[in-house]
């Protein structure tokens, strides 16, 4: 039962020497505890709905599972409570089939990674190895294909760029469909999000291209590379470990896509050039 | 010593039908482990420079101690291995002043906060505050000011814009004077970075306007409530807990802060209207 993603505030609005009352939409943020065996694993903030897709993708990119067939039925626990006036189903229990056992220790000891005064970006990326290797997705798609996009991106996200507040992410295929878009308060969530569905769904992520409304920072990466998506774009700029992370584990990265052009840090041998028109 | 916030990355720009090698300036993202007596307490992903001020701010707003005259001397762990080849200095021992305890359960409990089925934002709010109060400052700024502050930080920031994909933040005095201006990969970085630099100079931050490029969610405003900032102004949009975390602790929060207008959401009283121009 999601919430509402937006709600009214009253706000006051200035504007030069007049000052005005006026409800104004406001994306909303909740904070989200998703357990494991009964146990809290994590609180995340993030925008309701799409909860479950949250929860399965975070499940996956953050290293409970390492399979989306490892995941058994995953329900918020407060149904009875939600609601006007409840807690409105901020507590998602994630179950996993029989056999699969879930390391907590293993997972603590990845979340506060720590190497004796060794820690940097070469280290985050051996760390990172042991939970995703190189991706050897034979896809292509051409770049023209790409440049498009961001803007089917911003199509398909539809009612809610009202607040000017939440982050997108979306996953397409190789023809240009969406298979899921989705939006949150935190950029990191709307990715979850996008894999968490995809994986519900039984879909192949290794023929799939992510593609984000901003930046793409380690954190983007880092969740492409475990997922296994081959491809990732931005509207935005990279961070240096970002384009490190997509080089070694062979994602291509492209970045600042616009309808004329991209730029590409790595792996552009999955972007094909356009056929010439024919005369 | 910082490493530099930039670095060149070999890119393939695609214009067009043109695909071309080019240089491109990358923001740098690094771990940054945070340490209190010798044991890991955090690693964040940010950009070099000013750990200090970072691990400062940090231990501030997140509780390990409760006001900046509780810490000790803060350095970097491993001066010897920076440079080139080394670790560049990505872990920061945070020393308290004598006498001073760090309550480490007590934070592990505040960083993984959980109610039995009844986690919303009210707990939320309910958990921050045993950390902050109601902020009592009686600050006072002409609402032109604010609205010139965006600007202003815009020109603090200087060199850096040229990677568009750093956040801002920046401490002002109501003189519109910025006291300290901070750039990071992630929005609560920045923000632990002005205030870090704040509480290590003694500087009283609750004279102060803290600005942030972006938008505003809770964690932002946690900070702010933590630190006893009373205002706090954004270029971008507020979140539904953001609004009620400033209302709850009675901070002046104000979004969309244009040359011609902004949107208060919460203690408007700080802000006053501008004199009449004498005839």
């Amino acid at each position: 039962m999601p919430s509402e993603p937006v709600e009214r505030r009253r706000l006051l609005r200035v504007r030069e020497q007049e000052v005005r009352e006026e409800d104004d939409w406001v994306v909303v943020e909740e904070p989200l505890e998703i357990r494991v065996g009964g146990e809290p694993l994590a609180v995340l903030m993030r925008t309701p709905g799409d909860d479950i897709d949250l929860a399965a993708g975070f499940a996956l990119t953050e290293g409970v599972v390492h399979r989306g067939t490892d995941l058994g039925t995953i329900r918020h626990c407060d149904n009875a409570a939600a609601g006007p006036g409840g807690t409105g189903g901020n507590v998602v229990e994630i179950g996993l089939v029989p056999g699969v056992v879930f390391d907590r220790d293993g997972l603590r000891r990845h979340l506060i990674a720590s190497a004796a005064c060794g820690i940097c970006g070469r280290a985050t990326l051996d760390a990172l190895a042991d939970r995703a290797g190189p991706n050897h997705s034979p896809m292509r798609v051409p770049r023209s294909l790409v440049a498009s996009l961001p803007e089917r991106l911003a199509k398909a996200q539809g009612v809610f760029r009202r607040t000017g507040a939440l982050h997108a992410a979306a996953l397409f295929d190789t023809e240009g469909r969406a298979l899921a878009v989705r939006e949150d308060v935190g950029r990191h969530n709307a990715v979850d999000k996008v894999i968490g569905r995809a994986i519900l769904e039984g879909l192949d992520l290794a023929s799939t291209i992510l593609v984000v409304s901003g930046r793409t920072s380690f954190e983007i990466l880092q969740k492409a590379a475990v997922a296994s998506v081959p491809i990732v774009c931005a509207v935005s700029g990279p961070t240096t470990l970002a384009i490190d992370t997509a080089r070694a584990f062979n994602i291509t990265l492209v970045n600042f896509v616009r309808p004329g052009g991209m730029n590409v840090a790595s792996c552009p041998e999955r972007l094909t050039g356009d056929e010439p028109p024919l005369v």
